[in-house]
């Protein structure tokens, strides 16, 4: 609440505005709220309900229901009505990944209205990458029939650690990434707030808004892969770390005592590209046909996979660990995973794969749009921690 | 604020008894409040002021200062001056080791006002283990002059992974305590709450209340030794897991590709025993000798202890990490941790050793009594995150 004290003169009003507007927004969509139930539900006087209601009509966030909606005239004069305007505005999530760049698009009330999703080489530089991802907007937006000036806030999820300010601390995964100024470069081409989150923290987000983590608040999303990344949610907020790198628990094997992420599965002693998923999912069609050497190679992966999970869970103590990313969906992942994690960890956790599947990054960058123009107009407290 | 909302119709006297209470507490020990400075600073109005300092007074927790300290009548009456009965109650902080059992007494203030420790064989059970604590309490209780009545609350920390009731789900450093009802047991000896807490845990909470994280909220705590605990405080808050388990990262090698806490500082082969400290100690003395198996011992076990560490760091990303147990005082140790950790964490956090040494566990302990009636006395938020 720290954000609502201090010598703000205009407070008391910024205050009673949030709270109408988080009535009218809570409102089941068929019983828009008359002026009376406002009164009712937010325990304000029926002037100051008035005057905060005419207020949010005239910025375009309010509209008279009855009015608009046509509903026939009864008996005397009705009552109005209000609802909000879902309308009113429109955000962005955006995965910004290897292989591929994709964009969801939300109204206010974070209902999806539109996607856009486009393939790039692994191998592209950061420019053309930049390229990619503004032409998969304005394509969006232009399906869409939305103005770029009606959006309220963009996020944006790819890999690496990432500051507060959107730059890219470290990114190895991309080429060019490390040390890129995200953010900023991308708030050149929107005149909203961008957001810009670690790829795996973004997931675990989206998981717990509306994939397979719903019913807890305390998370690991495991991105799993040749070099797994997690994101963690502890008491139903992200958990960024000191310096946004929590869960980059891949670099475990950096310790030098076991393979590289490119060896672990090369079943020719030659490196595989840690990115090349046609080819590690082709070791694992090899293992499970009875080939030794994918055979191996399976079990070299599984075990850093296990012991890196562990690692996470030994440390965090979560109540649920996601598993996401293309590793996920191979048979022959998430049931030993399971096994072994129930075996070592002193208090196992439920194990269970991502429902969002290939949606989860970019959902993540939505929620964390919706999150920050909901503290905005709301002022509720988000799902993430406060940045520094 | 959860315990601050709901019907209860006694609500706004218990907010203005603790709001009154508080600026008491804190004001400076020379300079008593009057009743116009309490309205001032709480911006109650005189006669709700006037009502909770007489409640507080026939609480036993305030009285008027200057009739107690004799104050010289000046000219005309002299506004009475309140302050804090700091004496009004007593707290203990509780160590349960393997080695020691240690305890210490403080006021409602914090300010330690007498300290116990006995030395008990690792091999004791656990019926001996708690005549032992019972009767350091005694002596302590007896040379401090405090009747038992007047305790307020016991913390207790002790190794294991302790359930919200105090039971000891999971500890092997002691014999007999897994599935221990500790909590319990204690609770017959005292007629105030008992909080029982992995030692790990208290430790962190101790260090940052007043050791060597006391200017960070982002801690992770390591009580190193053969097979490493650790306590994390996120945002201040000691975070303890969904089943409390959170930080047992000495479980890592259960994954069985490395040799077990016995083997690790072995140089003959036979078992070391993991408590035997004094064993073990020498060992490193041999090293710095230029003792070939030795040497080779304390690299396996630096090697394990950088690995464990790096887990820890990697999964929470800490701003600070403090080393603590018997292994932080070996010199040979905190050098190369800070080296390692440096070259191989992503976002390399400092490294600091234990300001409070061998009495951080039962400080820790002492804080979380200490937290414990704040809450009930002050409404304030404590250090602590919520039990289930």
């Amino acid at each position: 609440m720290g954000r609502l004290t201090g010598g703000d003169p205009s407070l008391l009003r910024r205050i009673n505005s949030a709270v109408v507007l988080h009535a009218l927004r809570t409102a089941a969509p068929a019983a828009s709220p008359t002026l009376t139930d406002l009164v009712k539900v937010t325990g304000l006087s029926r002037p100051t309900v008035e005057g905060v209601v005419e207020g949010l009509i005239d910025a375009g966030l309010v509209v008279e229901a009855a009015a608009e909606e046509g509903e026939a005239r009864r008996q005397g004069r009705p009552a109005r009505r209000f609802r909000f305007r879902r309308e009113a505005g429109h955000l962005l999530g955006i995965e910004i990944g290897p292989h591929r760049i994709a964009a969801l698009m939300a109204d206010l009330g974070g209902r999806v209205t539109g996607s856009a999703a486009q393939e790039i080489a692994a191998t592209a530089p950061a420019d053309e990458r930049l390229d990619v991802v503004l032409a998969t907007v304005s394509d969006l937006l232009r399906r869409s029939g939305v103005p770029r000036g009606q959006l309220r806030a963009v996020g944006v999820a790819t890999p690496g650690i990432v500051e507060a300010d959107g730059t890219v601390r470290l990114g190895t995964a991309l080429p060019g990434w490390t040390g890129l100024p995200l953010g900023e470069r991308l708030r050149r081409s929107f005149r909203c707030p961008v957001l810009v989150e670690n790829d795996a923290n973004a997931a675990a987000v989206a998981e717990h808004w509306k994939g397979a983590a719903t019913a807890s608040d305390d998370v690991v999303f495991v991105l799993a892969g040749l070099s797994p990344g997690a994101g963690s949610l502890i008491g139903g907020r992200l958990h960024r770390g000191y310096g946004g790198a929590a869960g980059e628990i891949g670099a475990l094997h950096l310790l030098g005592r076991e393979a590289t992420p490119e060896e672990v599965l090369s079943t020719t002693g030659e490196p595989l590209h840690p990115l090349d998923e046609a080819q590690v999912a082709r070791v694992f069609a090899l293992a499970r046909a009875g080939d030794e050497r994918a055979e191996a190679a399976v079990e070299r992966f599984m075990r850093r996979l296990v012991h890196d999970v562990a690692a996470l869970v030994l440390a965090l103590d979560p109540e649920l660990v996601v598993v996401g990313g293309w590793a996920a969906g191979l048979s022959g992942v998430l049931g030993p995973l399971r096994a072994e994690l129930a075996r070592y960890c002193l208090r196992p956790p439920q194990v269970v794969q991502s429902l969002l599947g290939e949606a989860a990054v970019a959902t993540g960058a939505l929620r964390l749009a919706l999150d920050h123009v909901e503290e905005q107009l709301f002022a509720v407290e988000s799902t993430v921690t406060a940045r520094r």
